[in-house]
């Protein structure tokens, strides 16, 4: 092949690869004789060449564009190459959010609250505000633990709550995910095994998946939360290392645990001495008069991780959450100093802004109003449009409702169903070790309804009258 | 105790804690009332208690002030708990690195280079911009594997070099760091072999302890970088998994690998199956006329898994990288979506806005000119300055030198004494898992250098004058 002809091939492959979209500019033949060291008459012919062939435009006075894709010239994107792998519960929880990345599906499946209820100008207020009045410098403030004005902040919302938590034992961290895990891994060992709900939020299991940790699953009751019984049962038969709970608005279920049981909680772990990861992502989004304190409020002996984040009540995009980790707090530090090094620090002023306006609480009024009114009206629909042998369980708190199908009814079948025609749902296989809550799914219900989502609720009913009677005439086989 | 003998003690707690400092407004009566469920009168009663004992000051019409600390009263940080356990090397480099973000402390150690090199306005302008002009949505946009404009901006970073990449082979990251280490996460189990460079950049050596990975150091020439006969050998003696190398100004010794040593790497990794993981995050700062080409540009079997960010030639704060990842990046991906979920999206947007006003090559021109002229002239100044005995390695590219004592002397104990002095260094032993370079150092030049960073060199000359004479007398006892 002759060097134009290389030189061609070369822009023929980066626009296959998505490098150049149709319509884009290409380099001028200038920059190409630069970076190419080839000669301004080989250059010329590649694109001549590339002319003829109908892959550029040239445009006079201007330059050479990408022509317009035909149907036969598709990028085939590495994305797809690992589609037909063996799939396992990461990749299937991680299927199930991407398909949630399509704007065109109906995100019943989402994890994250409806965007439109965060205060987005306001924020962006706040975020002009600091990158008007920051210094270069100020990087270096932002290294861990964090922005010390954040943790501050951050303990005096744990004051507020009669709570006396040091900004010293605060480590600020991307989204309360990152949280999570730096706590896992600065608990634990390989090997080791960890106490989990079921269901629990996917991340746990994917988090001890990750760090090679052995999962226990403890039985969870949809209105009354983790089975203290069970739980001490397996306190008692393995050397549990660490606990991963959700006390508040619980993530899929949406219980909050009573004071008493969290009272009861804490007095077990301390007994057997195992640390509490607690997992308090929702506790903002209550719906009763008072915000339920974690059960760190009744540890006396620092043996409670508590992690959180802005991310489900203020803004998701920006990525801040922490750990309130008392003693642990150096350890979590250094394992986010080896791993993401810090949170970017332009999102950790712009919160801390955001802060000191005091419009925090009075957003928060507002969302928690709205969610908890979305959760009835959507529950209410659900209630119309699905056939009676789907049980609704509804919980205050939080945006999320759990629904149960007839036992023999698969979840991820309907989930599978749904999405063929533009729906998500969540279901409960991404929630359990087990198959025990395959018949269950979770819906979000933070999303604000119109028709479309009503006449979506009446398609997922129509999908689950269909499964009852096919599996009723199977049965009958 | 009394109930308002009990909220004093509590808010006294939360003093003692760092939640309220000095000056500070404590919460009103009215607030405390209902945070605390106690009536008006013990809550006033409380205050009235501390302020009879001098923690807090009332002010008519305002409220209630946190008094200024007196000595006895200092708050104990529970990082201070943990300063006198064992200490392994994480948790020295964690100490040296805590010491550079003090800023009093003169930076010389600082593995960061000088944020008054960055483009701070033209970044805040795009930030602001990007802030306008995003609707709340787009934070899904950015979910792994990261903006598609981003990834795109970046692509064609690489195709200016005559590399084809795919957008869709990219993630963006929270910088190299975590780039770096889901790229060794994606490719290895705890207990596999891991080639690293002796010395190396100390996050890798962090790295591989973090996922309970095995290291093989491979002897690395600071002017010819490492010696691929040695890794040949390793590659036939062990069942090696991947090798984690800095092929351009590498960090700590600053040399670039010449193509021909590029291409012979890749031949010899391809030859005995092992992937790559190519930290290239100085690649922007080469001195010479032309950016030098990672050893991917040779690889043909997909096995490079290239990392880089923004944080060394743009801005550090913002926390965004990526990993060109090939076929591995779904994987990849799918790692990231456990453990940090994505990077924030507004610093996303923020890099696309600025990368689109055309202004990064200036911006680059300046910053290398720039770092250049001060490397020669700091390499000139300690010259004068340092005992002859000490050996300067100069190398083009970069923002560090590479010092070496004479071998019977020990760096980390020249770090202690020019640290107790103000002045922080890289000693040799941060970067290597052996003994061999413990006389060896590293000096940040990336900052500008005034009267006091010239006594600063002339002081760590002095300090190695001493050391030098204590070694010779102690030889002769």
């Amino acid at each position: 092949m002759k060097k134009y002809q290389q030189l061609a091939q070369k822009l023929i492959d980066q626009i296959e690869l998505g490098v150049w979209i149709p319509g884009d500019k290409l380099p001028s033949i200038r920059e190409l004789v630069t970076t190419s060291e080839m000669s301004f008459v080989t250059v010329g012919h590649a694109y001549h060449l590339l002319e003829s062939q109908g892959r550029v435009i040239a445009r006079p006075q201007s330059g050479y564009y990408v022509a317009p894709k035909a149907d036969n010239l598709k990028p085939h994107p590495v994305s797809q190459v690992n589609q037909d792998e063996a799939v396992d519960i990461n990749t299937y929880i991680f299927e199930v959010m991407q398909a949630g990345k399509d704007p065109s599906i109906i995100p019943f499946g989402s994890g994250f609250p409806d965007p439109l209820l965060f205060p987005h100008q306001q924020l962006n207020r706040s975020l002009v505000h600091t990158s008007k009045t920051t210094s270069a410098l100020s990087v270096i403030n932002n290294l861990p633990p964090g922005n010390i004005d954040l943790r501050q902040a951050i303990a005096r919302r744990y004051a507020q709550q009669g709570m006396s938590i040091s900004p010293e034992e605060i480590v600020i961290t991307a989204g309360a995910l990152e949280a999570l895990n730096l706590s896992l891994q600065a608990v634990t060992e390989p090997g080791d095994w960890v106490i989990v709900e079921n269901p629990c939020f996917y991340n746990a299991l994917q988090a001890l998946e990750r760090l090679r940790l052995r999962a226990l699953s403890i039985a969870t009751d949809v209105d009354e939360g983790i089975n203290l019984e069970a739980l001490e049962q397996a306190l008692i038969d393995y050397p549990v290392k660490a606990c991963w709970l959700m006390t508040n608005c619980q993530n899929p279920l949406g219980f909050t645990l009573s004071p008493e049981k969290k009272r009861r909680l804490i007095a077990l772990l301390t007994k057997y001495k195992v640390v509490l990861i607690e997992d308090d992502v929702y506790s903002e989004l209550y719906a009763g008069r008072d915000k339920p304190l974690p059960a760190k409020a009744w540890d006396t002996e620092d043996m409670t991780l508590h992690c959180s984040s802005f991310s489900k009540c203020l803004v998701s995009g920006f990525r801040i959450g922490w750990v309130a980790a008392g003693k642990h707090a150096p350890r979590v530090q250094q394992l986010q100093f080896m791993s993401t090094l810090s949170t970017s620090s332009p999102m950790q002023l712009a919160i801390v802004d955001y802060l000191a306006t005091r419009s925090y609480e009075q957003h928060l009024r507002k969302l928690r109003r709205t969610l908890s009114s979305r959760k009835k009206s959507i529950g209410q629909i659900l209630q119309r449009h699905l056939p009676r042998e789907v049980s609704i369980h509804y919980n205050e708190g939080g945006y999320f409702l759990w629904l149960e199908l007839p036992r023999n009814l698969d979840a991820s079948e309907l989930s599978k169903k749904t999405l063929a025609q533009g729906i998500s749902i969540a279901p409960g296989k991404m929630f359990s070790t087990s198959d025990l809550l395959s018949h269950c799914f979770r819906i979000n219900t933070s999303w604000e309804w119109g028709e479309k989502e009503e006449t979506a609720a009446k398609t997922i009913g129509e999908i689950i009258r269909r499964m009852i009677i096919q599996s009723q005439l199977s049965g009958q086989v």
